[in-house]
């Protein structure tokens, strides 16, 4: 399924059981909420999906598994590829991916270090990962993870050089600056936002689609707003962004992927265990993360659980 | 004339002749400019006005300026005021506005210090400041200048402590945060930010209004996102909001307040000079402004000079 | 007097009467302490100075009493200069303190912006400021005040055009660019160091000396341990060092310049008050400060006050 | 062998072979360059042993090799543990070099995303690492590479439930806070720093001790300067630290872990190839770090090489 299908994707949860391991029945019920919301998926990022807490094994199970739940259903993007690692491990684990029949593998900068990598090192390092697969390739720009932000004539050469490279992610909070990748690049690839509280300006200026961690919580909301945009729906859009909006303040209170888990928890539903290191909320936390979901009218019982605007 | 009815506002550049004193002619001349595109205007503010370069009494003169050349057709707001300085320095200052007839006094935060002053000398700065005015106050939360950001339940407590405490301003990246304050204190007073690439979100959660330096360029190019945002017509406000990022990268290039003054000349108005350390672009670089302006569509003759959408 | 013969310079407090006035007979007081400690003295500067909260005509005025009281007793040098405002205002202030008779002008860098000058900026307003004097000028490079750093190019060349320029201060955490400031200048012209927790170090790569604020409690600690340093005592300079760090500590506690004048009235000496918006310690702020001066040995008594080893 | 027994510590470099294999031949002799000069060594750290870019298995060959290597002649700590990861992963990554006969664990703060961690998750994590291993411990407090500062109160608690907490390092600019550390815990545990910058202060406030990477280059350089602080013979170490701070200029220009394979290469040695990401130095660069090395002295020839002082 092409990623271009879905405007909306999802940083998937990664669920696990009582003893931290990988929770494959949860797992599958959790991307098929997603998929039901309208969402595409990410597995296995680095902060909603516990990323950096998983082995290489951990992770191409996990692709194989949402490969076989979400095949022709949702687009499903292979995360948790790149920053921290030797680059050869790194291909190893992309070839993995793309073997195990996703739709594209997500691929992060080079992070070996705090100091950032020298541009060169950075060229040398995204050449050998892009063309160490056939199947599509996201290539993330993202300061957040990486401390550093690629420079946008590497973008470009990139670009460039592989048609294969069919989407760009930027997570910057400044808007002129997509405004500019889809001018530079936004005929040859798809340009997407990791911010998803930038997602009016990101329409605005011609971005092909957003990447967010909410709809793990309330799946169909972002697509909503999306949905709004683009029958040019103001007024339905911006009733529906003040909900995000309201979403997004209470699940950044606790910290991602501690909210995640526990508010689906709060509105009735699984998303499974933490991983250490990793705790659990207190309960007078836990008490408040719910109260602020259900004030805010998420959640509040069967009916409207997940309905989102 | 009440703040309230502008939506959109500039932080006006302040005109000096080439001996780098204050050109009053060219200063009136740019009010009633900026007043023709439907915004209101802080003056001396410190970076569009070069405020921090002004001495208390240029700062009362051009107050006294604006009222004369404003009054009644755009509200005028007395920037310049905190920061550095004495707290009794600053008292003055702000009494002396107030006398001078302006419509708002904007107040910012103290910063005598790289290191933050203490909350309680923060919130004892501004009841003085705010008890010496009689004419209506903006309080602004504006980190990038002060180094900090003001907690927000001391902006509720002054907001419900002093009714002429018209407006707050927030210059922050995060909407969720803006959105916060228009449920904190949205009823009592009005919320603006400075932050003109996050319109669409500051509309969409519920704010008066934006303040921006691009509106000394193009002065009817914000107000008309706006209009077309309260109309409804996202088509309209979309298509406008790429021409702001458009105009909002070329300025950004060479910094405020040399691009604005420098832009200004490129399209053929005059904004008059800067003065030291602010130097003129060298000839290279102003040409490079030039050309972009142009091929952006900005000022390329009497026609279309200042044309909007 | 040649600021080359003190090694040790203290960034003295401004003392204020009860209505915020400059206390003279408190300043003359205090700066005699500081002298007989064998300091040299900046008055006015931004922090310890609270020199961000002096009119131009108190700096004036302070720099004038400076050279009353200590003139051949200590180097008297005028801070204060620089940082924000007009490159004219800031020139008229240094003219006027050279007439004073101080015995150095400290020109801090332009930083009418958070965002930092341009590079040509930053050397023509060096150029004006240094040619409008006669008196030994002393160059600060203090990133922590202006928020940028100077390049060391730039340093090198305003060295090598004015023989006037005395002095380089750097406040930088890092011993090796002083290292680098010693190789580059060195021979030029002296090296001073801002960073006093580092004075093992500066002393150690060749720096000529350097500038505090603990000097303002206890005088001759500072130059005690330059002194053993000077005489190879290792012992002495670690044990008074350890002494330092202990006052510093303390000091910290409650932030510059609260901290100083509260450590004075601490040790029953009489710094005079603060001007707002600073405000003094609430008391129980106070009684730790005081506690903690004590346990460490610092003004316990009329027999050790302001004694260093 | 008792950590104690060495003041000095090099963070060692990781030589692989042309193809990016562990060069084991390369790193036994490396390390006993290292302990030749007298210091002891960690193996596997984040940045000079490119410990990011090694698999665990990779790991636990090279405590193997070292204590095979270096047993009885130096210590040798377990570095790159901790950060990345799932805890359980970590557990047994610790377990396995504790099975290998290391002398010392080393574990680095937990880091699982940019945001840092929360207060009782921090604790958890280390007390199950501690608790997981009879060798003795060293705990890093590492804001460089964790992004956050461990609170001193938990660094407390853990001293004291832990005999078999040994040492804890310090990797923080601030003399005063390596002073508190010393004074708060410094009677049961080792106080060591990871600013090799600062050994001049660490010795002086009673610090055990230094772990650098400029060892790697020319090993006894730092003991030397240890020495002569021991000795109470300043004039020797100011002038071996002058040449450390040489050293560290020239290393520092193209980064960890480059400059330190790059400059053995230059004064003949040999250090192995670099993993990727990391690529070798370009021609031109190559040739200036050779010649700053030359021209500070810095392996001219045969009989120089590694002499310190």
């Amino acid at each position: 399924m092409r990623i271009a299908e879905r405007a909306v994707y999802a940083m998937s949860i990664t669920p696990f059981d009582a003893h931290g391991e990988l929770d494959e029945a949860l797992l599958r019920a959790h991307l098929r909420f997603l998929s039901a919301g309208g969402v595409g998926v990410f597995v296995c990022s680095q902060g909603s999906g516990e990323g950096d807490l998983l082995t290489g094994a951990e992770k191409l199970r996990i692709y194989e598994v949402a490969v076989e739940e979400l095949h022709g259903a949702a687009p499903v993007c292979a995360a948790g590829i790149g920053l921290a690692g030797a680059t050869a491990g790194i291909e190893a684990l992309a070839r993995g991916a793309a073997e195990r029949g996703v739709d594209a593998v997500y691929i992060l900068p080079p992070r070996p270090n705090p100091v950032p990598p020298r541009p060169q090192e950075v060229e040398r390092y995204y050449r050998r990962l892009i063309e160490a697969v056939d199947c599509p390739v996201i290539l993330a720009n993202n300061a957040f993870l990486a401390g550093y932000t690629l420079p946008l004539p590497t973008v470009i050469t990139l670009v460039e050089a592989y048609p294969h490279l069919e989407a760009v992610l930027l997570v910057d909070a400044n808007p002129s600056l997509l405004a500019q990748y889809v001018r530079a690049v936004g005929e040859r690839t798809l340009v997407l936002t990791g911010v998803v509280s930038g997602i009016l300006q990101a329409h605005a200026v011609g971005a092909a689609g957003v990447l967010c961690m909410e709809a793990n919580v309330v799946p169909d909301l972002v697509p909503a707003i999306w949905s709004a945009l683009e029958a040019g729906d103001l007024t339905a859009a911006e009733r529906r962004y003040r909900r995000l909006m309201e979403l997004s303040t209470v699940i950044a209170r606790y910290g991602n992927p501690r909210s995640l888990k526990e508010a689906l928890r709060a509105i009735g539903r699984d998303g499974g265990h933490l991983r250490e290191p990793y705790l659990p909320l207190p309960g007078e936390e836990f008490a408040d993360l719910e109260r602020s979901l259900r004030e805010a009218g998420f959640g509040g019982g069967p009916d409207d659980r997940g309905r989102s605007a």
